[in-house]
């Protein structure tokens, strides 16, 4: 008997249609004689509709309803999901968060899951019961309705896996799986079928939208297998595990980019100890996270030029911010939003010596600027004019034999 | 102070202009002075689109599953009413039914409230805030979402008037108020300004929806005087109270019709003591309601014609547990659902002598049959032929002094 959670994104419910196929795999999954617990997310598009609604009454809506009024969708597709497995013939039953109840702390849209009940559903489970989860919510200690940001399903799951001790946490999604690079935009891209926690991480940090970064960072610290896989094929999917248990013929595992990043360049900023400091200190205050810092070296010992990139959607607020604060001294503000971000990504390059160099050497045969470098020991992340994305991707993919 | 329920319905919250219209609303009692718990319903179209949802997924979709799936409507609307007070300056909470809670006895689809914990929402009254609450839901002894039926916020606002003993409860919706006749066919209908609590129980069985019956009946039982006023004009409305704060000018109050009955004559009936019983009993059993009876007088002692009106979606069912029941012996089953009932209701009618006559002989003038006839202390129903349903009503509406 194996105890698994099989969680189901929004795409994989976005119609009465697909949460009947979705009941189908879980049913599938039941005659097994798993024992099951079901995390699902709010139909695709709901989400935003709400959102969208939110936002039309007040630019700044009130962060406590607006935890009320997005966590109505999976409450939707629990009792969807419940009704449909109900309807195969199987006992099964939705649980709210406040009636398990899954505790969580910290802020509106940005609480995280510290404590969970797991008796009644223990119970329910042995007795062959199917237990729906909606994902995302919680519930603070204070009786709050709470939610843990988007992409919050993922977390739950994972949350799930580690607190029930379930043997398998099973994302099912629209992607069959986790890619060497955008099956899209690279058509030479291959599935990973296993890949590391901490390259996942990285790879959901750099955009990959296969899972939230946070979940993944939860399943490492609790050794929790993932398996992704596609809720509309049969295929295998990729498997999130252990390095250790990889046996790794690849030196890079895969090539993300994003095309949301923009670049900001103070040129003439004096050179004296404090002064970096001084200016991502507002950026730090106001929520934008500064990803990518270059300084160079002054010629002079007295004025040089700061580069660092930061989420395209953050870029006139950050400009604002540093223009309007007089403690910060520079002669020119550049901005450059027309700037993506290569990475190439694997738990083999620390071992392989000449990864950057190869990497580089690969760019510039296509001449292709660096704008901006950050290394750490499992990625190297680029800056590069954005036209240019798709052939650095394709070549680098190229260059590390993905193909 | 004043303390009041304000209830809105599905139109008056139907857009999102809509929610912060009545939010408007809202500001102007509170800027008096009053304390204010508000109430409301799901946005317009959103419970039906909620249920067919549940029927693509199953013809017999589980019923607690369904209470999960439609409570989500008034948990979305109480989230964008708190938020749209909020961003009108207003201290605003929602509050889920299991947050406050409000405890529900009965089926799924079909509970009653019986109890509610009255303590913080007192407490952030008395500090100025408007605690904002989803109508028509509920959560059982044991912890689950239950609901109280269509209509159900209605019962919602009567019960919070009656258990935080508020001075009123004024009823928001479509309409300005209760009429002497469906104001869309009968353009000469008036507004009434004082109705009582039976009077308005019976235009609302008689498919009046203006407001839910059982909310009437409980506010009848409680004296809780009711307002009902439209969201989208600033007139006056119709008060609902009780009868002798009411000075009768008319002997009818109102003329009501429907149109969703259906007549069912069983032919050849043995007349003998239990028939009537054994025919009843199965259509009880399968929960559908029979409204009128009428038993003609046996000819010969020995058969006799029985004649009785259900709701139309009743018929099928109806008709097949006659024709399959073995017990009930009658010659031949005619069944017509082109029929619509009228009725004259008025508080007036029980002093004064002649009504029924005056309304037959009114019907008879213009030649409209009369099919099957029901009288209670301040109501008179007959059943007519659907077509000439509009002209009747007229003409009672212009005998009985109401144009």
């Amino acid at each position: 008997m194996t105890k698994k959670v099989l969680k189901f994104g929004g795409t994989s419910v976005g119609s009465i249609d697909r949460i009947k196929h979705a009941a189908k795999i879980i049913k599938r999954e039941y005659d097994k004689k798993n024992k099951i617990i079901v995390v699902v997310s709010a139909m695709s598009g709901t989400t935003n509709n709400l959102i969208a609604h939110a936002e039309s009454i007040s630019k700044k809506f009130n962060k406590r309803e607006l935890d009320v009024l997005l966590t109505s969708g999976e409450q939707v597709t629990s009792a969807l999901m419940a009704g449909a497995l109900t309807d195969l013939g199987i006992k099964s039953k939705s649980w709210m968060n406040w009636q398990i109840p899954i505790i969580t702390e910290g802020d509106h849209s940005n609480s995280r899951i510290v404590n969970m009940n797991i008796k009644d559903i223990e119970k329910y489970l042995s007795k062959d019961g199917i237990a729906v989860i909606p994902g995302f919510q919680g519930v603070s200690k204070s009786g709050d309705i709470t939610s843990i940001g988007r992409g919050g399903s993922d977390a739950t799951a994972v949350a799930i896996a580690k607190i029930f001790n379930t043997d398998s946490c099973e994302i099912y999604t629209d992607v069959d799986g986790v890619y060497s690079s955008d099956p899209n935009k690279v058509p030479l891209a291959k599935k990973i079928e296993k890949i590391s926690y901490e390259e996942m991480l990285e790879l959901s940090s750099l955009g990959t939208k296969v899972m939230q970064a946070s979940a993944v960072q939860t399943a490492m610290m609790h050794e929790i297998p993932l398996h992704v896989k596609s809720t509309f094929t049969n295929r295998k999917g990729t498997e999130i595990i252990n390095q250790e248990n990889i046996d790794y013929k690849k030196v890079v595992t895969g090539v993300a980019y994003s095309k949301d990043d923009a670049k900001i360049t103070l040129i003439g900023v004096e050179d004296k100890p404090g002064v970096a400091a001084d200016i991502f200190e507002p950026l730090s205050k106001n929520d934008i996270n500064v990803d990518m810092v270059i300084q160079n070296i002054s010629a002079d010992g007295k004025k040089t030029d700061l580069t660092f990139t930061i989420k395209r959607q953050d870029k006139n607020n950050a400009a604002s911010l540093l223009e309007s604060n007089n403690k910060i001294k520079y002669e020119t503000l550049q901005m450059n939003d027309k700037v993506s971000k290569i990475s190439i990504v694997g738990a083999g390059m620390v071992a392989t010596p000449g990864v950057t160099y190869k990497m580089f050497r690969t760019l510039a045969e296509d001449k292709i600027n660096i704008l901006a470098i950050s290394t750490s020991e499992i990625k190297i992340s680029v800056i590069i004019d954005e036209q240019l994305t798709i052939q650095a991707v394709k070549k680098l993919h190229k260059t590390f034999n993905l193909d």
